[in-house]
């Protein structure tokens, strides 16, 4: 299959190493690829320059929004969430329509300082306004709810024993996330329902921020502990 | 310790027979003990008719907010959200002045049919706001992410291998809690913070909501996997 990420920080470079070492072909797309390739300089959180990722990845392109969506049979939306109904109207609605849009963003809004709040929240979500704004999409939220790391090697923590959430209101789009996310390694796949449900999966964000802070680590993630 | 459950539903019944249990002398607190005395009908839920729950409970009386604050050491918040603050405000600030005010209550709100939506959300919590509106009062928000028999029994899942979560200002008060969660069974108790980490603990409620719908039980909980 071919994929097309959206967003090249953290979340996007991990997800598309991964899946293009599932052996997908993996499509980066940004804003202006040629500014985001110069980039030398460390991320905000202290990462890997753009340029010497990009150098240990030379089998993961980076093209246009528009560009990448057009090659992408899925695409995936990685990118910040105050910007990414930005990046998927600049890939434009014909170049999502029919594909799985795997959303994994978080609606954070930092601009009241810290902690981030969510926005939208509560009777909407980022999910459901992705939906909306581009109906011919199948969109499918899932994975927002743990760090990148996790999201591509859940069995580093507790050999995989933990859950994960998808919503969306196409079955076949969420089987066929639900294929991506078992090849990744995760074994306790919960389906929320229809879109709507991304609010569920969306409004965790302030407790794992909280969660963050008090263990000290990103490296934990949340289990539905159910009877047998 | 003398304990005044306030909330007269399955939660604060659920509460209460558990204290008593514990071996703590419990005050069952309501608006007006007369009218719930008389109450011969079953629960919204279906639950036993209070008359019947209350012949059970002998050892449990039934007083008005103000009465069983004034006795209390510690007061329990079990009403329904909505109405929690009148009832704290019944109760009276001098009747909680220097106490833990254990709060387990949701600021649900059905006005807008279903799926409830949180009033407050996202930049403020119920939690903050009866600190707020009870500034003598010792707030810990807890035990608000399970059912009523996980609060009181969490060894009946998965052996009590999940987690509570507990928010407030006051560090003894914390650690007072943390020693009731502990008599109840709870394991895995996690400190997020002052009181304002509330707000991450009650926004996980629109997931818990969709996951019981989901999986046809609420008998379940949220487990906070880290690695060694």
């Amino acid at each position: 299959m071919k994929i097309a990420v959206f967003g090249t920080g953290t979340v996007g470079r991990t997800l598309a190493a991964a899946f293009s070492s599932l052996g997908h072909e993996v499509v980066l797309g940004t804003r202006d690829p040629a500014e985001t390739a110069r980039r030398t300089e460390p991320g905000p959180m202290g990462g890997q320059p753009f340029n010497e990722w990009q150098a240990a990845h030379q089998s993961i392109r980076l093209e246009t929004f528009a560009a990448a969506a057009e090659e992408g049979d899925m695409v995936v939306n990685a990118t910040n969430g105050a910007a990414s109904l930005a990046a998927l109207a600049a890939a434009g609605g014909a170049n999502l329509a029919g594909k799985v849009l795997l959303d994994v963003s978080n609606p954070l809004d930092f601009s009241q300082g810290m902690p981030p709040v969510l926005n939208p929240v509560n009777t909407e979500s980022l999910g459901e306004r992705i939906q909306r704004s581009f109906p011919d999409a199948r969109v499918v939220k899932t994975l927002n709810t743990m760090n990148a790391g996790l999201m591509v090697d859940p069995g580093k923590l507790a050999d995989g024993d933990h859950s994960v959430f998808v919503s969306g209101d196409n079955s076949e789009a969420k089987a066929q996330v639900t294929e991506l996310l078992q090849a990744l390694g995760h074994r306790d796949i919960i389906d929320l329902g229809d879109i709507t449900s991304a609010r569920g999966a969306e409004m965790v964000l302030p407790l794992w921020l909280r969660l963050f802070g008090a263990l000290g680590t990103p490296d934990f993630n949340f289990k539905v502990v159910r009877g047998g």
